[in-house]
């Protein structure tokens, strides 16, 4: 049993109402394999950076378990980086900068001993990379799972759309549901994209939680009312990852295991959002996740029994 | 033990993006006691309506139990009437007309035989008016339930402070608590307005649910996800009502008891929702308010035992 996490590895520098960053580590890749590792220790990384990755950053993924065998390192190029501005109500934000760089022609090549895992993360990426992945498995994975947005329902539809139709599980926010399907309703919208493909999609609505549905069943995940989202950027893949992790880790890919999974998963992306980048994913401790799932337990259950 | 609702009883004319209504019966008082009527059965309105409102309405209200001895008819005047557009997303609306009518010098009063209730909801109206209500009581009510919005904070900021200072629970959306607090993040939104006087606050979120606070804990309760909302307007309403009149009937004012009860008001308003005005509210059965309760149960939650 393994977990594969495929996406970018990159620098960020971020503006909030909080402050600024000069180039900090982020990526996808980053963050969901981050989150992922507080849940499942045989994780592998297929990624790209150039000579300009830090050393001791990739040594901080190494210490949480994550094996980067499968990252390429281009020593001639830059990584790919990727500047913003959020606004005041942290749910919309300006890009000022994307360079591409290593990720321009992004060849990704999954390891020999990678070719039979049960479990594939792929992470936010050109369709067409993401579809070389699963092209190099040798077994059709026990769960795939594809974050995507919006940028390629804009440039790389018919694409996205061949991608879609591979694997089990879809992650998007809710303005992304509303473009693909056509429905302003989430529940119809859903029920369109359902029948694209996937058997499980994931609406991500920021603040607001996620739903998780299949053509059956729909479950919601609340975000954690913070005193502070003091910096959303890799919120979504922090979710991600724990997701999976969660997943991986317990082996089970029911729809009940995948409500329990999409709670680690909003805990992850509730420590993502109280720091910068991805310090506060950084060396937590058991008791630290338990907690902050314990949180989430005291934030929506209630007893109820009906006659 | 006694349920008394005081507020607006009156006319609405309605556009969505679905169609539109001639002028159809609404008004705060209105929802919450046909919503509460479900739960509890001791429940006396207070309000003021002309003698254009039709005497079919007031036989509907009576048939869900509630007791009208001090609803006051004025036969010469008309009923408060408003007029709304709702936009797309149904959570923004235009006012196209709002006719005070009997609503400009509405004097409320109190039946001699509700002065010691134990349970008091004050619909949304001119904090000058609710504070007339508490000053009726010959007893100081087991709890009080306050509904207020922006424009009595942009027109009576003063004369609402003083008001919301008397109540256990305010409930507001949450565009209004950070306008009452000048805080944008909902937590420190909350802790500054329980500062005033409130024991518990809510905070209403729409589609995206109700947030719950006490000094110490938060509690949220998801909006159900609906194929269509048809028109929202008193689903607010019907959310306080649902509120109010579990606790009548439970009797219990205890953070835990109040989970449940805006779980039961999340119901009531995703019933009001879905068609025009109250029709929805009208007539519904035990069993189908408890199926509807069951899917917010299915909906949120889960089963992680933590070691």
């Amino acid at each position: 049993m393994s977990l594969l996490v495929v996406g970018t590895m990159a620098f960020d520098a971020i503006e909030t109402p909080f402050g600024k960053t000069d180039k900090i580590i982020g990526g996808a890749a980053t963050y969901i394999g981050l989150a992922a590792s507080y849940f499942y220790k045989n994780i592998n990384m297929v990624s790209v950076v150039g000579g300009d990755f830090p050393q001791e950053s990739m040594d901080m993924l190494k210490k949480h378990g994550l094996k980067l065998d499968g990252v390429q390192i281009k020593q001639d190029q830059k990584s790919f980086f990727w500047s913003g501005r959020y606004h005041t109500d942290m749910n919309s934000r300006d890009t000022l900068a994307t360079e591409l760089n290593v990720l321009a022609d992004f060849d990704p090549i999954v390891p020999e001993s990678c070719r039979e895992v049960d479990f594939l993360m792929l992470g936010n990426l050109m369709p067409a990379v993401q579809q070389k992945v699963i092209a190099q498995l040798t077994k059709r994975p026990k769960l795939i799972v594809l974050d995507t947005m919006n940028f390629w329902m804009d440039t790389a539809h018919e694409d996205l759309v061949k991608t879609i139709a591979q694997v089990d599980v879809l992650t998007i926010n809710d303005g992304e549901a509303r473009q693909l399907s056509g429905e302003y309703s989430l529940v119809k919208a859903a029920q369109k994209i359902l029948e694209m493909g996937p058997k499980v999609l994931i609406i991500k609505k920021g603040e607001h939680g996620a739903l998780l549905f299949n053509s059956e069943q729909v479950f919601f995940a609340p975000a954690l009312p913070l005193e502070d989202v003091f910096d959303p950027t890799g919120a979504g893949d922090s979710f991600a990852g724990g997701f999976i992790g969660f997943l991986a880790e317990t082996k089970d890919i029911s729809f009940e295991n995948m409500k329990r999974a999409i709670i680690f998963g909003s805990a992850m992306a509730s420590f993502t959002v109280e720091k910068f980048g991805v310090e506060r994913l950084i060396g937590l401790t058991q008791d630290q996740v338990d907690e902050r799932v314990q949180e989430f337990i005291d934030l929506v259950q209630f007893d109820i029994s009906l006659v």
